[in-house]
Order: structure tokens, then sequence, then C-alpha cells
């Protein structure tokens, strides 16, 4: 049995970006209600992502999103994130709120909309070289809504040449990482709906394009540590979009629906050689707290990655290989929900002191101040969200 | 074979509700877009609504939403849409959208809560005396996004004792119709999520309340004409919300994603005796037309009911008991395929021709004027949504 | 926080009902591997359930399928059974395997079928005088294939009527436990597909009649654990057939692909009143172990429930209400995920131990030679299977 | 418009492949019914897909599955079927009835069950040159059970290799089609899930490599049309296996549950190049007959895909292309559902007679006498099956 103080070191350098937009308002299409102490500019937005690193030690990263974060002087903001002692981490580009993309953006039949959309993420990696981010993530919402409304071939198509545009102009440290979706918004058929897709694109591209992993985007039933392990053989896994779901993409806090089906990605994310100093996986969470509070909801969910993470470390790989190698069914799976079932809570704490962080990193933001504060200093101004 | 002169009398007195909202503008989370022309009033979403009924003569009928559609008079209201040739349907009440019910309306553990989404319920009632409206459809947005988060048992309490106030302020000619819904806008449980909760709680009611089916919001595989057979069985099907989807509540046109599904749903509504004269079921419209344009999606919808009632009125309902009771099973299917595969779509244009109404009334539409007039008199103001 | 010694006492007579025909041989529509020791008679299956409950003090009763279980003495059979330490469960009916039963049994068309079909039920009731089993399982497997091979309300009126039948012979101390299966074996629809067609039946047929749940037969996404508190709340949960899936019908152990999922189940069958020694609920396993070993499967089995069950009982329930009356989501969802997140194996453990039992059963089966000794002695014969 | 005139030239040589095995008895894990007629040999079996195609002229090939088809002399099996009129077509694999294939075979752990299994294939080729088949196709039953139970990423590597030995031994004008299925016989991971990882393999293999589309094996709610366009898009559509399902992998006859499905697939295929005289994708059903007549269920299969391929001939291609570059969706939508509501049935039936096939296959076959025939003349031995 692997011990935690044998895994905790390479706990160390755990990394995951959190999204400024988790710290603004969000919901659904029936509703988006606000919360007192919501940021209204891109800065208290990282001001927030930098009160979770400070409790954690976990999100040293922030990732922004054009046009919503959008400002005059991104070197400034560089400054600006670094004095608060995080980075700006991925770019992500938005080409599903213009009037023009009501119909496809880098997949319209419209070439001047194409150009527009691609001239959108060409800002974007402007943007990359002033924040220094490593990731352009495009996450295209895309498709359509009736059959016969679109020629699902020749977007396809348009998509690759597009794709092609933006790939070339990147910089030689960057990499552009392709969201897959399964539905919503367009609701017959998405332009990139599975990781097949996703991977025939990036694979097209060339070495510096990868696949997004968002876990909310899969249909019912699909086994997402399959693709996990397989983006990893094909050397195409880029990033994850951390969250979790019962439905649809219900944006939830990641581990809270499924808290094993987390512990078997992360399984996997080790196992195929993703994770450590060395991996080229980004961990990004992308997330919505409809309903409950932002910062404590980010706080919860980096906790429930570094959770999961142990738990997976503490596989015994050796007694597993020999009970799979030995066609032992249910001794391996003990082996493996072994793992699982172990309770590393304390352990995490003792360690988290040890390295100068609160033990309980919720319960220490709770009683810091911080959520009185923002409540009562971001009284005016209108609440940031997704615009 | 049944023929269509044999069927044709049947489909005389087919009354589609259309519901006031589909005139405004609707999205998704991501993003609302607008269309030129779209209504600012209630007033003008009638006149839509007024015009689909002109143009094919089978929506005489306009279903309201409460507070969207609040006036100071709705006997005026009433007039108006009598004098378009129309009248207003059911009254559609809403609890989600106000911060108080962040959390939860009917079955809010604030007594205070509770009390104001049922007074809410009851102006609806009294709205409906004005309107002369017969049913109070209660859809619940309520639910919760995270395990623990409720208590699912003690919501269900509060929400019996909340319909049951309602319930008994109902005229005698009125009815309460309670929709379910699988998922949306809560993500872990809704409180009303299968027709099993929503029968349960109409049939503690008392007769005059009923399920409200909308045909988008089951688990991905359901078998929806079983449900319809079921509740028709059990006396307790009181309206529809019809549209259609590929995944989850998508809330397409009607008949869009799968025709051959409304054809087998329209099959059991007449097997079971809903259909006709004294069919207690109210048959609702309940969509969103996003991208494409609203008048026209409308009239789409309600010719796509009206050619599938057709379809399904055309089994040979004497040839197919007799290969069921023969133990056929590829007689009685095909018996039953060969009445959705007839091509109804000629002898219904000749048939509205007979009748005064446009043989086409798509075409009738596109050619009238209505969209330019209204795309140009409807140029200031706010657009209607779902606000 | 509650602890584990509060609860202990709780988990005094936790009793788990094994199925004879987890011991025998099980697979797929491709192939049915056999296993070396697998029971070859009624008695061999019973030895091995007595087994189960001897290393795990959990399995007190074996539910018997009748006709793979028929004897000519019953009386005999229930004397073998308590002379090993255990008692005769739910007798199950099978209406799935005659020729006759091709299209229907209770639903058939053709009343001499349906009239067999009764007529087995009621030979089932008499083995339960036999036996002294409190609960008749009704597995309808009926249904149809194709739109149109059957006429579903007529189905659901003959259903009715048979299940009438035989629930008017039932003695005064005996129950019906009608199952609901979303689909399998027929894939156009099944008879009673969901719990509120089998709630609508048995609230008709009356108060000894109640709902038996399956975990494996729902749509994907069904929150299970909803369902569990309706039917406790409307004093219709009879049993529950325990196993686990990702995909369909997959019977696989029970908490092995959602352990989560099987505490939130358990956490509503306490909160509503199923748990204890005044519970009218049987709970049952119904698993298939295709590649696995069946007693150690079934060892897994009540561990798990067990474990689960511990986890469940640990909720601070009170905490939990305050939380929940706050609207404080992020620490309902705490309070609650704290209980699942602790580990009890330990406890458990020393638990058995204090009681005689050992500390791990599953080692302790595995080393005390009963494996090798069937294996050797069940040499010849026919190894038993669904048949 | 585009008429049936227009189009009927290209239905000319249309081909479709049908299976051995649909002949034989099949069923689901519950029971196997039988039913009067079925073939005892596999000769039996050809002389019914003769059958077939003598009343349809649709299906001059049948699809051998080894070992279940195997015979001493496949040479003089090919000209027994050349006498019928009809040619062997694609070779089908079989690595899931073996008791050392319980936990794997190209994917096997034990060197030896890999060499086992990769040796069933050469044996396969060899059939292939002897028969003259062009396709070998590999479907995999292989996968797990229960997490931890196998490597996944190891699995893949050997899968990779196996593969690669099989394909390296095929003759030049030979191909390997990979099959990939979501679920079932393995209920938690398949090796081979999703069209992206039998992509992945093939694309390594060779160009005489191609995937296997089964359109009953996806996730609830796939686009499989979408995936269609994306294969041939990638010139990697190899071949078909046409069923239908309302839940899991049902093989219901194709178009029996979503015929408008089937419709967007067959169009699809057309514009993608998929179809007609020089298009590389070989059209299969794979279907079980649990419940209905087998060679009148082979009929109405065909008979469904050539309707739906008509249908899909007649969609006005250029209005279609309008519509869509003017971003008029509605009208888009319309020319595409206007072809599928075109009811081609007395066209097709005017064409059959026209070129000396009955005009009514499905009728003509019922009372050719065949089948009280073959009933007659097979009432000894054991009907052919799974085995």
């Amino acid at each position: 049995m692997t011990t935690f103080s044998e895994i905790a070191p390479q706990l160390e350098g755990q990394a995951i970006e959190v999204p400024s937009w988790a710290y603004g308002n969000s919901g659904t299409r029936f509703r988006v209600f606000g919360s007192p102490g919501t940021p209204r500019t891109v800065q208290e937005k990282i001001a927030d992502a930098a009160t979770v690193h400070r409790f954690t030690g976990l999100a040293p990263l922030v990732s922004l999103h054009i046009p919503w974060d959008r400002v005059d002087d991104f070197g400034a903001l560089r400054r600006y994130a670094e004095d608060l002692g995080i980075g700006l981490g991925t770019i992500n580009s938005n080409t599903f709120q213009d009037e023009d993309y009501k119909l496809g953006a880098l997949t319209h039949t419209d070439a001047r909309i194409r150009q527009k959309a691609i001239d959108h993420h060409l800002e974007c990696i402007d943007v990359m070289h002033e924040t220094g981010s490593r990731d352009l993530k495009i996450w295209l919402a895309e498709g359509t809504n009736y059959p016969g409304q679109g020629d699902l071939r020749g977007r396809q198509d348009r998509l690759a040449e597009s794709l092609r545009t933006i790939y070339d102009r990147l910089g030689h440290e960057q990499r552009l990482v392709l969201e897959y979706k399964f539905f919503e918004p367009a609701f017959y058929h998405t332009d990139v709906p599975d990781w097949g897709t996703s991977y025939a694109h990036v694979a097209a591209l060339g070495e510096r394009a990868l696949v997004c992993l968002d876990t909310g985007h899969h249909a019912p039933g699909t086994n997402i540590e399959f693709i996990v392990a397989q983006l990893l053989r094909l050397g195409k896994l880029g990033s994850f979009d951390f969250n979790s779901r019962f439905y649809a993409d219900d944006d939830l806090i990641v581990g809270a629906a499924d808290p094993y089906q987390l512990f078997r990605i992360l399984y996997e994310v080790i196992r195929g050689g993703g994770f450590g100093p060395d991996s080229p996986v980004a961990f990004m969470l992308d997330q919505c707290h409809n309903i409950e509070a932002k910062i404590p909801g980010q706080i919860r969910s980096v906790l429930n990655v570094q959770e999961m993470t142990a738990r997976a470390l503490l596989v015994d790989t050796d007694a597993l290989r020999a009970a799979q190698d030995a066609g032992d069914v249910l001794t391996a799976n003990e082996i493996f929900m072994d793992a699982f079932y172990t309770d590393v809570r304390a352990d995490l704490a003792a360690w988290r002191e040890s390295r100068g962080l609160p033990a309980r990193p919720m319960q220490a933001y709770l009683s810091s101040g911080y959520q009185q504060q923002i409540e009562a200093d971001r009284a005016g101004g209108t609440q940031a969200g997704w615009n």
C-alpha cells in the first residue's frame, strides 16, 4: 500500500488555472442571479483569483476571456496579477455573442464573417504575447439547430481553413487548444462535437495544436477517462476544462457530481504521463457558480482536484498490475477503489500547514473577512457576467 | 386503407394554443439574438399570434405568461384578442426570475417566500377570471444543484401544501395543470422531474388537477407516447407543451427532430380519446425560435401538428388490430408506418383551400407583406423576451 | 460531527437478500462464460449464499426464482437453508422464457396465455406459503420491439386485470412488489417502464402492493434517490434490486460504478424511514457476475451496501438542516460529502470482529478454502444459469 | 424540385450486404426464441439471402461470420452462392466466444491469447482469398467491466500491435474495417468505443484500413450523420452496419426506429461521395430479428434503405445550397424535409416492375410459398444461432 508521505512530493507544484469568468455572475437561459461582492472589472476578478491561490496554493494562473476581459494595456494587467502573486494563463476566444455569428463564425458561409472571426483570434494571439500566455483556447459555439440548415461537410472544410490561418500565426512557444462539445448552444449539430473531430483537426494543423477536454461536454455515459488515456497516448491532450455534471453541460463544481469519475480521470492522467513538472497538460476549471458563493466555489473546486489527485497517486500500481496480469478482476478493482476510499483530508491539511498554507482553506477564507470586504467595497457599478 | 376524405372531418376544429413568448426573443445562456420585427408589447405578440391563426386556421388561442404579459386591464386585452379573431388561453405562472426564488418558491424553506409564490398563483387565477382562461399551468423551475443542498423529502411536502392552497382557489370551471421537467435550470434534482411525480401530486389534489406533458422534458430515450397512453388511461392528461429536441430541452420546432415520434404521440392521443371536440387535452406549443424567424416558425409548427395528426388518423385501425391479435409483428408495424409514410400535404392544401384558407400557409404568409410591415413598424422600443 | 460509535447500533440487523441466481452463470447475449465451482443445484446455490452470510453477517436471506429453483419439496428446502443459517426470501416469477411468452404474458392478447402466466404466479404464491416468503416479485419482461406491434393501451388494461387476479390470491402477510424497467428485453416499449407506471398499478391494487426499484432500470441521468424519497413519501417502496451500471442494465456489483450515488440512495432511504427494524423495504441484490468470481462478488456487494449505509448514517443531519435552512449551498453540500468521504472501513472491521465476524470478510473467505472445495466438489453435472 | 425519374438511374446498382447470421436465431441474454424454417446450415442461410435478393434486387452479397459459417471448402461455398445468384461478401471475425477471450483477445495481457486471436484473423484472411471477399471486418467485443480491471493504455498499445500484424497480412485488394462500439458486452470500457479511436488506429495502419460505422453503436443523442460526413471527409469510411435502436444496441430493422435519421445519414453519404458505383463504402445490415420473421425482416430492411436513399436523392441540392448561403434556416430545413416527406413507394414499385422485379417484394415473398416450403423442409436438425 502506497502511503501519503510517499506521494506528497508529487503534489508539489500542482497548478490549476482558474477562469476569470468564474468570479462573475452566470446562470441559465431562465435567469442570471447576482450575488453581493461580485467583481465589476477584470482587476477585481484577478484579485479574487489571487485570493483563491493565497488560501490554497493551487491556483497560480488565471485565464482570461476576450472580449470580456479586454483592457487597453495587457502588460499592465500582467504586472497587476503578478503583484498579487499569480500569472495570466490561457486566453479564451469568443465567437458566440456578436450578431454576425448567429449562424456561424469560423465556419460561416460568408467569407467576411469568417475573416472577422479569424481576426478576433489573431487579436487574441497579440494579447498572448503581452500576457505571456502559452495557450489560445478555441471553443466553437458553432453548429446548426435544424437538419438541412447548414452543409455539415462544407462547414468542416471552412473550419479547417480558418484554423490553419490562425495556427500559422502562433508564436513558437504558443499553442492552440481546440475544445469539443456535444451540444449547446447549437441543438442539431455542433461543428466540433467530439474528441475525434478535434483530434482530426489538430493532427492536421501541427504539433502545437492540441485537444481541450471539457469534462462536461460528452454524451451521457461516455467514459471520459478512456478519452484521456487515448489522447495522452496520441500525444494530443492539451488541456482540461474541469467541471461536473448530472445531465448536460451543467458546469457544476468539479468532483461534485461524481467524485469517483474525477478520481479515474486523474488516475489516467498520471498513468499516461500527463501529471508532473514536465506535463504538457493545462488543468483548468470551467464552471458556473449560478447559486453558490463564487470564491468558496473555486476553493472547493481546486481542493477537489487536489484531493482526487492524491487519492489517484495512492493507487498501488505494482499490486494493480499484478492483479491485472493475473486476470483477478475483483482484486484489481479493490486495489483501485482502496485508493479512492482512502481519506486523505487530514494528511493534506497537515501537508498544507507544513508549507505555510491554511490547513483548512475554506474555513480560513470564510473567517478571513475577505468576502465581507468585497461585499462592502463593490457596492456600485455593474457586476461582471458573460459580457 | 383509410383515405384522406374519410378522416378530413376529424381535422375540423383542431386547435393548437400558441404561447405569447414564442413571438419574443429567446436564446441560450450564451446569447439571445434579436430579430427585426419582434414585438415590444403583449398586444403585438397577440397580433402575431392572430396572424398565425389567420394563415392556418389552427391556432385560435394564445397563452399568456405572467408577469411577462401583465397588463392593467386583462378584460380589454381579451377584447383586443377577440377583435383579432383569437382567444386568450392558458395562463402560465413564473416563479423563476425573482431574486427571492433563487433556491426555491413553492418548495422554499422560508414560509414568506412560499407565500409570495402562492400569492403569485392566486394573482394568476384572478387573471384567468378576466381572460376567461380555463387552465393555470405551473412549471416549477425549482430544484437543487448539489447533493445535500436541499431536503428532497421536505421539499415535496411543502410543494404538496403549496399546491393545495392554490388548487383550492380555482373556480369550478378552472383547472390546474402541473408540468414536469427532467432537469434545467436545476442540475442535481428538480422537484417535479417526471410524470410520476406530477401524477402523484395532481391525483392528491383532485379531479381538476392534471398533468402537463412537455415533449422536451424527458430523459434520453424515454418513450413519450407510452406516457401519453398511460396518462389518458388514468384520466390525467391535461395538456401538451409541444416542441422537439435532439439532446436536452432544445425547444425546437415540434416535429423537426423526429417527425415519426410526433406521429406516434398523436396516434396515442387519438387512440386514448384525447383528440376531438370532447377532449380535455389542451394542445400547446412551447418553443424557442432562437435563430429562425418567429412567425414562420410558429406556422411551421402548427402545420407539423396538423400533418402528423392527419397521418395518425389514417392508420387502418381494424387491420392493425387484426395484425396485433395475430401476433404478426411485421405486418402490424407496416400498417402503422404506411400511415406515417402517406404524403398528406397535397390533400391538406386542397382541404385548406376548400375552407377559405391559403393552400400553402407559409408561402402565403411570406408573400403577404406582414413581416415587412412589422419590421418597419416596430423599429424603436425594447423587443420582448423572457422578461 | 456524528461518530462511528454513535451510528454503530443502527448497523445491527441490517439484512440484505441475495439472489440464488447470482451464484449461477450469467452473461450477455454474446456469451455466457462459466467458472469453476459454479453450483449445479438450488441447494448448492443456497450453500453459497449461506457462506456469504457466514463471512459477513449481512445476508440472512436468499431469494428464489421460479422455475429455476423449483423443487418438489419447498418445505424441505426451507429447512435445508435454515440449517445453514439463512432463510428463504422473495419469490421471483418468470414469464420470459416460455415460447408462449414471446409476445407477452400478463399482457398477451390471447386469454389462454394470460391465464397461463397468471397461473404461474399463483404457483409462486403457493411456493411462498411453503417457504415462508413475504414477497412475490414480478418483473415483467414484456413489451414490444416495433411501433404498432402492440396496442399500448390495451396491454395496460390487460396487465391491470392480470395483476388484480394475482393480488387477490395473496395471503394476508404476503405482498406483491412490481418492478419497472426502462428497456430490455423489449426495445420499443416495456409495459412497466418507469416508477410512475408501477406506482399507478400498485396504488390501484391495494396496500400490500408495492414498487420494486432496481437501480439499473432507469434512463441515463435519472436521479434515483429522488424516486426513493418519493416512493417512501407515498408509502409505496417495497424493495430494492441493487446493482450498478455505466450504460444500460449492466448488473454490475452495487456501488462499483458510482459509489457516491449509492451513498445518496441510502441517505434517502434513512431520511425517509426506510431503514431499520420496522422498515417495510426489502434490500435485495440483483447482479450478474459475468466475469468475476461469484461468491467474492456477492461479498463485495453486501459490504459495499454496509459501508455506504454507515457513511450515510454519519451525515450530521442537524448541521445539514441548519445549512439547508440558511440557504448555504456549499456548506450543506460539504456536510453531506464529509460523511461520504469518511473512511469507515477500519471502524467496520473492528465492529465486525467485536461481533465474532471476520474483520476482513473477503480475505477471510479467500483463505478459507471454501472456493477450492467447491471447485473440487462440483466437477461434474451442469452448472446452473438462467434456466 | 427534383423528380423521381431524374434520380431513378442512380438507384441502379445499389447493393446492400446481408449478414448470414440474420437468418439464424438471435435474442437477448434472457432468451433466444426460435422460429420455424430457421436454417440449420450456412448453405441454408445463403439460400435465404439469395431469396431476399431475388425479391428485391438489392442484396447481391451475403457476409459470413467465422467460425459460425466455417466450412471445409469455401471455394465450393462461393460457387454454391453464385449459383443462387449472389456473392460472398465481408468476412466477420469472432473473438468473443472462446473461453480464452473472457478478459480480452487482441488486447489480452497474455501473449499466447493475443497470438491465438491474431491467428484467427489470419485464418479469416485465408478464407477471404477463397471467397473473393474484399473486407475483413473486426468488431472487438473487448473491454472491462470494472474500473481498475485492466490497464486502458496498455490495452490500446497491444491492440495497435495486434492490428498491425493482421493488417500486414492483407492482400493488396483486401481491406480491414475496424468497428467501434460504445458498450456491450463490456460495461465499464470497450477498447474501441468511438469513431475517434477506430480512426486513430486505422489512420496508423494504412490506407486499406478503414472505419466501420454500426448505426446502433453510439451514445444516446449522438449525431451519426455528422460522423458519416466526417469520416467521408477524412477518406476513412469503409462500411456500415445498418440497424436501428431506441435505447442501446437494439439491433432492430434499419429505419424502424427513426426513419428521418436514416434519411439524414443517407443524405450525408451521397453528399460526401459515398454513394454510387465508385463508392468505397460497403453497406451492410447487422440486425437481430428476435421476434419477427427473418426473411421478411431482411426484405423490409433493404427496402427501407432503398426508400430512404431515393428520398435523400430527391433533395433539391441547388435550392438547399441557396437557402443555406442566404442563412434562411426555415427554408433550408423545409427543402430538406420536403424530400423526406415525398412518398416514393409507388414510384419505386413501378421502377421495380420495369426491371422485372416484383412491385411489392414483401407481398410477393409472402405469397411465393418459400416460407411454407422451408418450414416444412427444415424440420429436424439444430437451428442456427450465434454459434
